[in-house]
């Protein structure tokens, strides 16, 4: 029998029989009433898909339908962005960001055998992270939340791919973690700094903002160190509501000239959650390199899925390339980051009204829908076992599970857990 | 870069620019106008779920959507077979039929450590073969097509399944064939016997008529030798017509005890190709056996999709659980397989009038769409250099891909073929 993931918060929250329970860690963006958001562009995009009789259903290319992985690209970089205009930046359809990962570290494996070390961030282990490890890669965690003083500190990123002193973690810091998986047990170790040459991935860096110097200085370590970096887009526009603001970060790596992987997921920000919708995104140095690297990626693709599955897909290809559909989808995005600092707001304001201990500023400070409430592991527990309400232990939780009808009770818990814990640092 | 698949026979098809070219080798079947076939079912229930306001897009479990697995497993099994009453066969919903022989290798893989040996037929190598080759499986490849006879023999594949001996192929017989992937370069080899505890690809046998006792004989032999059975259910009911009859072998194997594991593909039999609805079907032998196959398969799952596309699963699953609308499907492949039928008999009587040197019989003693011509392979090498027929060359066609259109063409084609090369041995 397989050992069970640890995060299964979800499941403990499933099968806990209180009324008052919530679940404030879902991963996708919710609506006011509870449910997964979905693009109202999508429903429309759908029923005209069924009712055109010109589409065909026949089997798509190992690589996927083209013209969705063009508009993807496009969509990330730019449509006249250096890399597209220099043919070096490609893509390979996948099944959703676990298909994509799942891809590029395949290819990590076979291509860069002297690079099987991976850097990730802590909220990215599962399920991404322990795609690595499965696959024989050695997976360090690491963390730019700062919990001392409430705020994603920027340093702690650079501290991590500094010079390659290999420290291990001091036992008083509870970072090891057993895996689900009964074939390769093995403790997530903590590595101070990032080794020479190994896999780092990145995700959404619109929380942890960086002075101009320091993504020089970021940068030029990478470089130095050849580290090679595995992005992950999982919801390009959520974070900010501006599509470009939300991969800006990668054009810094562009026009670098790093070459890199791009796990780039279309499911989340579209509200297609059921059909895995994803691309593996290459960027190289030069259209040659590209191609062979794209050639490689296809051999694992053909093994992996064979085909592609093409309804959602198509569904977001019709979407981007249609303009008025595509100005109607980001302001859906729009309407969803608003709703998301409404309600950061809001939360602010209760707790202060509360009289709640401490500042709370961090909340609305923090971009985007999933965000750290800064609470200690202590008051994330007393939410849990007294008020069950579900958020991780690192109390990021995603802001858009609160709403007009459950803010009250989360917000008088939250008081009550920073209130009534003894132990008041968070 | 990576080396090009052998097969890619469609893709010379596809340079030829000689107006009268033709491909009969598509995997699918195609309609007498030469359009990929799709049950007229698929159309009607494709416009109802997108019209169905009460349906939800939310992730799908790991395993799968759960009513699909079910459905699927009724289908393969019957409702209220052995297997299923005692709840020993379960499923995971898979990215197709390469995702279910992907997740099945990785299973034996690291479960299996002792079987490392695939046996396959020839047909099956790619991409099923590659699938093992690529994860480090010895695979041979093997057929039950008696060229010399023009019949597919049940002693063959006795043959293979008979005494541990070992022997290489003689180098006269091209067995070898180098494999796509630059990773891993490995001739395929000739093994005469399949050995203790191999995994042995077994497809449909409705071609291969076995007799009580060579059934007996067979499984027999698999088990004293505890080679574990994989089957390959591609498209059932596109065999004879009739579903239940295309999955009766199995349920042999399963009165006999055997445990095994089956890809069951739905995306042909309905027309669904560019989803790639399939099921990693698990037979055990005892209900916690099987929970525990299971559990282990969702890590695997985990980790290559996370949650399969569900597009294909649920019209499938709202056609299999509707009796009127599967009566229609039912119907819709009886009308393939008996246009199969009439274009064989057709083939067979336009070569008899042509006056084509040997006997036919063959082409209409074969059951399915895809059968073979009995040609040898300097008339397979004939058609395609001199007529711009693409044929494989152990000369198995799609004999859907023959219609009112083409059929003179093809006919007159392989009666010169016949009659021009010199070598009439077929």
């Amino acid at each position: 029998m397989a050992q069970k993931l640890e995060g299964s918060l979800l499941k403990t929250y499933k099968q806990d029989d209180n009324p008052n329970k919530m679940f404030l860690a879902y991963k996708v963006c919710m609506t006011s009433k509870g449910r997964p958001w979905v693009s109202s562009v999508v429903r429309k995009t759908r029923m005209q898909i069924a009712q055109d009789p010109s589409l065909n259903y026949e089997y798509t290319p190992v690589m996927g339908m083209k013209s969705f992985v063009q508009a993807s690209l496009n969509l990330l970089f730019g449509k006249n962005s250096q890399v597209i205009v220099e043919n070096r930046a490609g893509g390979v359809q996948t099944v959703g960001d676990s298909g994509a990962f799942q891809l590029g570290a395949q290819f990590l494996k076979s291509w860069c055998q002297s690079s099987q070390i991976v850097y990730i961030v802590s909220s990215q282990k599962e399920p991404h992270g322990l795609i690595f490890q499965d696959m024989g890669f050695t997976v360090y965690e690491h963390t730019f939340w700062d919990s001392a003083h409430l705020c994603l500190d920027p340093n702690m990123l650079l501290d991590v791919v500094k010079e390659p002193t290999w420290r291990m973690a001091s036992p008083t810091v509870p970072l090891s973690r057993p895996v689900w998986s009964g074939r390769h047990r093995q403790d997530s170790l903590s590595l101070q700094h990032a080794p020479h040459g190994c896999v780092f991935v990145i995700g959404s860096m619109g929380n942890c903002q960086l002075t101009p110097s320091q993504w020089t200085q970021l940068m030029t370590l990478m470089k130095s160190k050849e580290i090679f970096p595995f992005f992950d887009i999982p919801y390009q526009g959520l974070s900010t509501g501006d599509l470009e603001e939300d991969a800006r970060f990668l054009h810094y790596f562009v026009s670098q000239g790093f070459e890199f992987f791009c796990s780039q997921s279309l499911s989340k920000n579209f509200g297609i959650y059921d059909e895995g919708v994803g691309t593996l995104v290459v960027v190289t140095l030069d259209n040659q390199l590209l191609l062979r690297v794209l050639s490689q990626l296809m051999n694992f693709a053909r093994a992996l899925w064979l085909n592609p599955p093409t309804t959602g897909a198509r569904i977001i290809t019709s979407v981007l390339c249609n303009p008025a559909m595509q100005g109607e989808w980001r302001q859906s995005l729009e309407g969803v980051v608003e709703n998301v600092m409404m309600t950061k707001e809001k939360v602010k304001e209760k707790l202060r009204l509360l009289g709640t201990p401490g500042s709370w500023d961090h909340i609305t400070e923090q971009k985007g829908s999933h965000s750290y409430l800064g609470l200690n592991s202590q008051q994330v527990e007393y939410l849990i076992s007294e008020k069950h309400i579900y958020i991780p232990k690192n109390g990021r939780i995603n802001f858009t599970c609160i709403n007009s009808y459950n803010i009250d009770y989360i917000t008088s818990s939250i008081n009550e857990a920073v209130c009534f814990t003894k132990d008041s640092e968070r």
